[in-house]
């Protein structure tokens, strides 16, 4: 049996899922016989969810990252889970980083303030190829995103943890290079997982390391930025703007001041949500190459806390 | 003797011509004999500008459309009117519209106005595959921004007065295919020039036939659209939201009450501006090739009114 949880379209998911796979489908909060659930496929479950499947042969992550899952404490080490590969979410990524280039690219952040006050003024065309946009994370969605922004005409740079090669962009990896990176970008765009060493990454000391005016998009986790650091630095006018999809606490609360930030654009995680009919396609394939004893990509075991 | 007419950045446009050109650059308004002035490059000069220039030989036109030129009568039928072939502007245009589909297609026109009020909720995924974008108009700039919107997965349709092919689009043309073409847009990208046919495309009868939802980008005229009728579609919900960087009275005045329609995006006319290292190198080159009896690119004669 494998167990469901997704936290929206629920019956969807199910219906789907029962259609492609050749076991039972059951969805939470429906309740099972936690011995007979094989497989979970979930997306951020709640705290101890896990817990009581004594005999799980494997979680698919139903999004992009599994550190969320690294994380926890109540699936055992060794768990293998499988992350879908791209579920139409590097293009969805791609939009989404986009959107954020253009909207400050092109002046919009300016053309929407003169608009509230009807003022006609024109900014001065900034072109692509000036542009100096630097992507953090060249994985499956950040590699995709660099490689067609490159193709749009931009000047992109891409950072990873450890050495990437990317047909056409200029990369360079590991903390070491950070900061001239950062010296050398007018758009910062943030992809990255969170690992104990992506945590903070952009805080006051590194933020500061931007020219004046730069902007940055972050469509990773919410705890790459210490949100704090990063409103300083608008607050200060160091940094001209920001289209956040991610933060620490999700969802964001009515009363959280930050809503009201005039230089944030707040999306509230949709830079890149796993589609429905791609995704259980994928975990109907990689379920049957696992049976058949067939390599699986995106498959890794459950590490150690 | 060129004479140079812009209304900014003046002396940047004077030194990068003299630079580039073997005969005396001088620009309005500063004063010179008429008959002295053998060219003229200018960007939508006021009326009566051309009359005192007897001697004209051509005029540069700074920007994509000739359709300004056409319509004065202050310029002798049978002058050569020389148009820049794209200094730069179609990779402008493209961004222009690319933001307006982004904007709606990943809906950050709901996102925004959520975050005014504090509210984080997710809105359904719509793909670019699934997304039926029309480009009226497929000139150099049109056909590049259908090309590019087709690469990047959007559903392209391209619609012209004449015939055209465009590889990976599909084209209609004529005012016959026009009804069936808007009941299966989502967004209606217009990049057309102003002529006697065109003015006045998109109005009550035509707006009606876009479906329920769709969005409206242009960036071709002014004069292409009724307002009127727009906001009349916008007010009954009929369409939801429209992104204008040209309109009928050029600035729009502080007094226009458009301004505040919070369903538009309004922009200055700077979708593609015209890049003066780019043009200047242009008007060179195009200059040589016809004193030394060449064709040239984008020279037309001016019609009879």
């Amino acid at each position: 049996m494998l167990y469901l949880y997704v936290d929206s379209d629920r019956e969807i998911w199910q219906e789907s899922l029962q259609l492609k796979l050749p076991l039972d489908v059951v969805a939470w909060p429906h309740s099972v016989d936690a011995e007979q659930v094989e497989y979970v496929a979930a997306w951020n479950p709640p705290d101890g969810f896990f817990a009581p499947f004594t005999h799980l042969k494997g979680i698919f992550a139903l999004g992009a990252g599994l550190d969320r899952f690294h994380k926890r404490d109540d699936i055992a080490p060794g768990t293998p889970l499988i992350r879908l590969t791209d579920a139409g979410m590097a293009q969805q990524m791609l939009e989404y980083v986009l959107h954020g280039i253009l909207h400050f690219q092109r002046d919009f952040d300016r053309y929407l303030q003169q608009q509230e006050q009807n003022i006609w003024q024109s900014w001065p065309y900034r072109s692509a190829r000036e542009l100096r946009v630097s992507v953090l994370g060249l994985g499956e969605l950040g590699g995709h995103v660099a490689q067609v922004l490159a193709q749009l005409g931009y000047q992109v740079q891409g950072w990873s943890r450890t050495p990437k090669h990317l047909e056409g962009i200029t990369t360079c990896h590991g903390m070491a290079a950070l900061p001239n990176l950062l010296q050398h970008t007018d758009v910062l765009v943030s992809i990255l997982p969170s690992t104990p060493e992506t945590r903070g990454l952009l805080n006051a000391d590194t933020l500061i390391l931007l020219p004046r005016g730069a902007v940055v998009i972050n469509a990773g986790r919410g705890d790459l930025i210490e949100l704090r650091a990063l409103i300083d630095q608008l607050d200060s006018g160091h940094l001209r703007g920001a289209q956040l999809d991610v933060f620490p606490q999700e969802p964001l609360t009515a009363e959280n001041p930050i809503w009201q930030h005039p230089k944030l654009i707040i999306t509230p995680h949709v830079a890149a949500a796993t589609l429905v009919e791609e995704a259980t396609s994928q975990i109907a394939s990689k379920l049957a190459q696992w049976q058949q004893g067939q390599a699986v990509a995106g498959l890794v075991t459950k590490a150690a806390m």
